[in-house]
């Protein structure tokens, strides 16, 4: 069979309702359209080709996102573009660019931190573009801890001015995108000292560059701070560096609606809640595990329709056979696309999640505040982490081929593995979720009932006890079976960690720490006990955030879902996912005693005949992503399976190929061969 | 404590002898001192200099490669260099190049595969590089499976010649380095038919290039195949395709020193034992391990000084934590540091097995071959996937400015991934170990005894019955503890799939297939029972390798080591490379019954035990690596710990920061901010 003649015979093969699959997948019929619409909008536009980035070098590769980002700005100012689409247009033109940061940074740290004076006076200007910002928090020694931020920002009342410095080398602004070279404006983080006294880290508007001439304003120092991972990747972003001497700003300027600085250098507490600005941290990390869904499915794409056009080995009839078929293949590949379907679904969750909090939150109601920070913190870490694995593993998955950057994937490894350490880096948020824990725990005899993810820790003695059922592989497809399994297994792992914390002097102490980008108070997970024990209590929070992503996926199976065979295939999906990840986790389980081994072989058996069952329908659901070729940006994941013709193809394009002779023929290889080297020995 | 006072005062708290462990590491006083020498040597050579190839073009940065291979043909040709120092001054100019493959693959498949006159005609040529070759095997469609070739080699009696032929676009020549711009020779790889028969797959010497212009012959179309993953990385290397249209070759081009052609087309074996041919492939596969552990051992340095440097969180006294305090940090980054050594020493190991394996083929002993074949294969495909994973996970460790080229951990992981691809792809290589465990295991009951690394498997009876003896933390630190827990686990492992391969009608069928590059007789491993369980059986092999891992760094504990507190610290590793790896795979030794949830625990407070004690001697155990600046080639792995001066210096090098507006800014910023896009509705 030609390569072009394999996918369409697949397809053939499926078992269910394709098109009503991408209904699910994209959340709704309006989603999908949207999401639709703009794929081929962007797939159309030869302006937006991107398979040409691996090949450009720095500079030509920022001019083209300058480009780019401009087209985008014009698509966006033609009436036809909704506020949903112009997101879903930036999301296919799939690039990273400054901005990014203006929309996704700058404007919502105005909105949510500036009074409504500030917002009047700044928000136009950024809506319009006129100014483009971005936004200033990490120092080139200082990342994940906002109060060691070292930038200083002193109210000199007599003219009624904040003076912003950088007392130090590590003091530099070091990281934020869209500084380097575009920004004309920034939200500063920095020291608040006045009448010589420290307030805490607080926001600034600062101006950087002229508007006139676009050069940076005296005593301010800015540049890009050089290449990072892969070659194209996040290489169109200008993430920059910035240090301050001496530069003024007037009071104003400060973002105050939280915190008023009064023109005699007195500090006001506004009667707004602090922890209004904590929904914005759910709502940033809600995106994120949206984003992972997105790029684990990316890849996966890739990897399955790959998987089935190419052969190796076992050539009973003179046809090898197709890699898919390969039980180690599957063994990898099948938990990976379940995990993308599973992130999906905890990722649409998430944002039901964010609604409610902002509700509450309206109404003045906290009490769901820290349980839902614990959940999108432990979601965030979890989910990138698997997706950044899932990524590489997909690569590989491709043998030696997946190493071209024509593959797409080592390009969108490069691009999305800073979402492990951005917004929080990812062990120090599974440590967050670890203290709720441990707290939640700790509280479990006062009465007072966990609510939210949580609550199964309010049975946690039914759980302590519970013997799991399974006597056969089947048994192991119970709703109820799993979720339990799940539930024991993370209980346990709570109350033993909270067990063996108990042993120590001081288990926690009382010290403050504050979150990623915002304030958020919560004790420091690194202290005594708790510091000790912290690589043990990280395995209960991982243990906890897996079984919210399967109670999630087991709840998705419980609603309506249409189209024929559609919820069948995302039951099978489902319990991969969760049987996949007992057998990975399975010491957890053993030690914990909520599993024998022999129902964890059962489970592999269960899992083994779930590999058979996705087998016909892989290349249908990795469709049902409903991804352009544009999108997708691989030569191996391309629709129509014609890889090898368009590898070749793609191959003459690479500057090397430009000549016959390669440069420096000339001077070195021709000395070479005749000879004709210095001091040659040869 | 300023950046500078950091790691002095680090390397105050050493509680052993640095210089003897460097003696250890290299693996002889003589070994260290050519290192040394080489080391100094390139770094101190400005044409050297590596830090500026993450911003080359890709021409740019091939051209570079040529100068310095250039260059390095000149050292080689001065009086002074002897052939392990040209070794060791390649490894250390550390960029992948032609070169690699003209001696690494061109001139030892002549020697290994030609007769004694193609050897006396084409060696003297290669060895003077008056002939530049490359080793041409891998297909656009066929990797591992050499068998799947589909390049012919048509002998012609008339002319006596063969004719070399790509019939397809699948049978075009892809990924050879050295082949899309500088080789003038290949070894070709065909399917050898005469008088219309098929005689599997050859070696041919193909000329490629005109000696006098270097423009491709007639009938030969040859190009390089495009971008790699990373910025420098493998794009320093011509990786090329090639097709043939009829090329005539003379017959005596065919290496023949196993299979002749006569003038009339008739194949002839000479007495040349096949087998010969496979010490090849234990040798090229022992250094793939030696070269993880240099690749390993490079990532640990940098996030090992690096966590020293950076401070985050936990300002107690108004200094931040050093990160490597952090067990969190200890956790993820001491075993890593661990397997470094555990690798190091297990490919002195294999060096010797290699020996061994020569000497016996020398004298018609192939009994230890299938053993070597098997141990080889399992630990290639061991180390480096731990290595790139590891790579990855330091990358992690040094949290966002990992992210930057001028970590040098994104080149490292660009550059080191490939090896779990190529020399036989990881997966298959696990399945080649589980096939012979199987076998092992099958033949126990026949009376014939295991040997080698698979010799415990003689005790098979003791250790499905042995009972772990683990009662405290420190019960773990004993060998005969350590070794018969993962003896057990693997024995039982190995069991318990050979009975469920035999529940299965056709446990194995007797296809042979071919290994990666070499023809090896080895059952095929995709056949029924075997493909339905090769994802436990792939587990069954890692149990095995992990042991071997485990055993020899156990046996290199019981030789005598010189230098004060030497033999305490490699104690220290071995025991959290082990315990980690216990913990790691938990579900393993559970499930077999190994050991016991509570021995599990100890296991852990073990192991936290010894991160304490691994904690002041961290920078000490890196500087052993004894590795130069130069080499490192990261900011963050200074050996002075200067680390933020220097990110700051180099951050000015970007060609963005060639100017101070970035081009594009009249064309499409200074547009933007002023409303001047084209149906701007802004």
């Amino acid at each position: 069979m030609e390569g072009v003649d394999i996918l369409p015979h697949e397809r053939s093969k499926t078992q269910f309702d394709v098109d009503a699959m991408k209904i699910v997948w994209a959340g709704s019929r309006h989603a999908f359209e949207v999401s639709d619409r703009m794929a081929r909008l962007v797939a159309s536009d030869p302006a937006f080709q991107k398979d040409n980035r691996s090949r450009l070098g720095r500079k030509e590769l920022f001019k083209n996102t300058l480009e780019e980002s401009n087209i985008c700005m014009e698509t966006f100012g033609s009436c036809f573009v909704t506020e949903e689409e112009a997101g879903r247009l930036r999301f296919f033109v799939d690039e990273p660019a400054f901005t990014d940061l203006h929309w996704g940074m700058f404007v919502p740290a105005i909105k949510g931190q500036g009074t409504e004076e500030q917002q009047q006076k700044w928000l136009p200007l950024a809506y319009k573009m006129q100014i483009i910002g971005c936004y200033a928090q990490t120092e080139l020694g200082h990342g994940s801890n906002v109060q060691g931020l070292e930038t200083t920002a002193t109210f000199d009342p007599d003219k009624d001015e904040f003076v912003i410095h950088s007392p130090t080398l590590t003091s530099s602004k070091w990281w934020p995108g869209g500084l380097g070279k575009v920004s004309t404006h920034a939200v500063v983080y920095a020291r608040l000292i006045t009448n010589g006294e420290e307030h805490g880290v607080h926001g600034f508007i600062v101006q950087l560059r002229s508007l006139d001439d676009h050069m940076p304003l005296p005593g301010i120092t800015i540049g890009d701070i050089g290449m990072k991972f892969g070659n194209g990747a996040y290489n169109t972003m200008d993430n920059g560096v910035l240090t301050f001497d001496h530069v003024r700003i007037p009071r104003n300027q400060m973002l105050m609606r939280v915190l008023q600085v009064t023109s005699e250098g007195k500090c006001v507490q506004s009667n707004v809640p602090r922890q209004l600005i904590y929904g914005t941290m759910v709502f940033v990390r809600q995106t994120i595990v949206a984003d992972a869904s997105s790029a684990l499915s990316r890849a996966v794409c890739i990897a399955t329709r790959y998987s089935a056009v190419r052969r190796q080995f076992g050539s009973q009839d003179g046809v090898e056979t197709q890699v898919i078929d390969y039980k180690t293949q599957q063994n990898r590949l099948f938990p990976l696309l379940a995990s993308a379907y599973a992130f999906r679904f905890v990722g649409e969750w998430l944002k039901w999640l964010y609604t409610d909090v902002t509700q509450r939150l309206q109404a003045n109601d906290f009490s769901t505040l820290p349980e839902a920070h614990a959940c999108t913190a432990g979601l965030k870490s979890l989910t990138t982490t698997a997706t950044a694995d899932a990524i590489e593993e997909c690569r590989k998955l491709c043998g030696g081929h997946g190493y071209l950057c024509a593959s797409g994937l080592p390009e969108l490894f490069a691009v999305y593995v800073p979402a492990c350490t951005y917004e929080g880096d990812n062990v120090v948020l599974l440590l967050q979720v670890a203290r709720f824990l441990m707290k939640t725990v700790s509280q479990l005899g006062s009465g007072k009932k966990p609510i939210g993810t949580t609550a199964y820790l309010g049975r946690v003695q039914d759980l302590m006890q519970c013997r799991c059922e399974v006597q056969t592989a089947e048994d192991w497809l119970k709703p109820s079976v799993m979720l339990e399994a799940f539930e024991a297994r993370s209980a346990r792992m709570c109350v033993a960690r909270a067990q063996n914390l108990s042993k120590f002097a001081n288990p926690e102490d009382g010290q403050m720490f504050l979150d990623g980008s915002h304030a958020f108070p919560l004790i420091h997970p690194f202290a005594s006990g708790f510091a000790e024990l912290s690589a043990d209590l990280v395995e209960a929070a991982v243990a906890h955030c897996q079984l919210i992503v399967v109670s999630k996926f087991l709840d998705k199976l419980q609603q309506d879902i249409p189209g024929n065979g559609v919820k069948q295939q995302l039951q099978n999906l489902c319990y991969i996912y969760a049987l996949n990840l007992l057998h990975k986790h399975l010491g957890d389980f053993l030690s914990t005693g909520c599993i024998t081994p022999k129902q964890a072989s059962l489970a592999n058996d269960q899992l083994r005949s779930l590999y058979s069952q996705v087998r016909p329908n892989a290349i249908a659901l990795v469709d049902a992503f409903n991804y352009t070729d544009h999108y997708l940006g691989s030569v191996l994941g391309r629709y129509d399976g014609n890889v090898y013709p368009k590898l070749y193809e793609e191959a003459w394009k690479d500057p090397l190929n430009d000549s016959v002779l390669p440069d420096g023929y000339n001077e070195y290889i021709h000395p070479l061969l005749k000879q004709q080297l210095h001091n040659a020995r040869l």
